[in-house]
């Protein structure tokens, strides 16, 4: 194993400023598969996130089957005929335009589950705050959101889903808590933009910070 | 703005990677201070972190006053001392000699909080699971920590604390919610291997998939 400590110039830092301005929440896809050799080095990747007490609690599930995806899609088009419901009049069009799924053409797909309290880590650093296990396994997915748009690949995180019904439909242990569900292809444009925000519906801030 | 689609070679990838496995969990600092425009920098890269509708929910709070660092001390050593009365004898030694926290010596110090039910984003993609505008928060925070790292700069994440005294302590608006307590500072060394598998207290693994 290479130990000389990297040192990272200033081109890479452009670069690195580059990716972060460049990662997008991806929704329309190509159906060109990803290689499998790609996927398991993006997987690979993803372990060498932080975690509470170097739990590790992130579990990732891929979802192959036609049952299983079709089981996302319905809970899908039944979590987001919800959501619609709830969206003043002007805004529904707009928001049914989104397209929000990237379901039907992604060629990988995956859940991201987080143990609910892993024998790893001897549960150091979570006492007080058991939701870090959670937290870590975010970390997980959005290093490999970032490793994938380094190789040209684009992810999408699907938010719009009952959890209790994904976590049913995929049937995983008791004590995996449902994260998120995730598509991943190559994108059918590469965006600088936000679509969210071509859309019109929100518009980035810049941060403010407090002072204590 | 440049929009020209950026295209990342294997020199980025293979250096993004070492970023990726150099990237670690700091608690020891060097007390130089961190220039003002350093900071800046990384926060407004942590700004361009995904969030779910585009609702930027975090919020950053520096901590710089004695009193506020103080109150975090007190409350880190309150939640220390009840999670080693936890922990068996033959852990509790280790476990004390960790050292869980750079509080001490960290030049910059913040708290990480979310805005429990932001306006921007109207909503959107958070209905069923609103626990990803904490999610959303976290990611900001991983960016910020990678981007410090690319400029030589350590994050150490203090998570053993009481959420709700922590946040009382820093006054901040009632409805935002307290994710975590953060370190920033020169790192004493820069190390390959985490400091909790270097002392032994746990090993990373790899990564196992379910397919479904």
């Amino acid at each position: 194993m290479d130990a000389i400590t990297p040192v990272f110039d200033a081109e890479f830092r452009a670069q690195f400023h580059e990716l972060l301005r460049w990662r997008r929440d991806v929704r329309r896809f190509r159906t060109e598969s990803v290689p499998r050799e790609m996927l398991d080095e993006l997987l690979s990747l993803a372990a060498l996130a932080p975690s509470v007490g170097l739990s590790q609690p992130w579990r990732f599930v891929l979802v192959e089957s036609p049952a299983g995806r079709a089981a996302i899609r319905d809970n899908f088009a039944a979590a987001n005929a919800e959501a619609l419901t709830g969206q003043a009049p002007g805004k529904s069009a707009l928001y049914a335009r989104l397209k929000l799924a990237g379901l039907d053409a992604a060629p990988v797909q995956f859940a991201l589950f987080c143990e609910h309290d892993p024998a790893q880590g001897h549960g150091l650093g979570r006492r007080t705050m058991p939701q870090t296990l959670a937290y870590s396994a975010v970390m997980a997915v959005h290093t490999m959101w970032l490793a994938a748009r380094v190789v040209g690949l684009g992810l999408g995180w699907v938010s719009i889903l009952d959890p209790v019904a994904a976590k049913s439909a995929l049937d995983v242990p008791e004590d995996w808590d449902f994260i998120g569900y995730f598509c991943l292809g190559w994108p059918e444009a590469e965006e600088l933009v936000p679509e969210l925000e071509r859309e019109g519906w929100e518009k980035r801030r810049s941060l403010e910070v407090l002072r204590r």
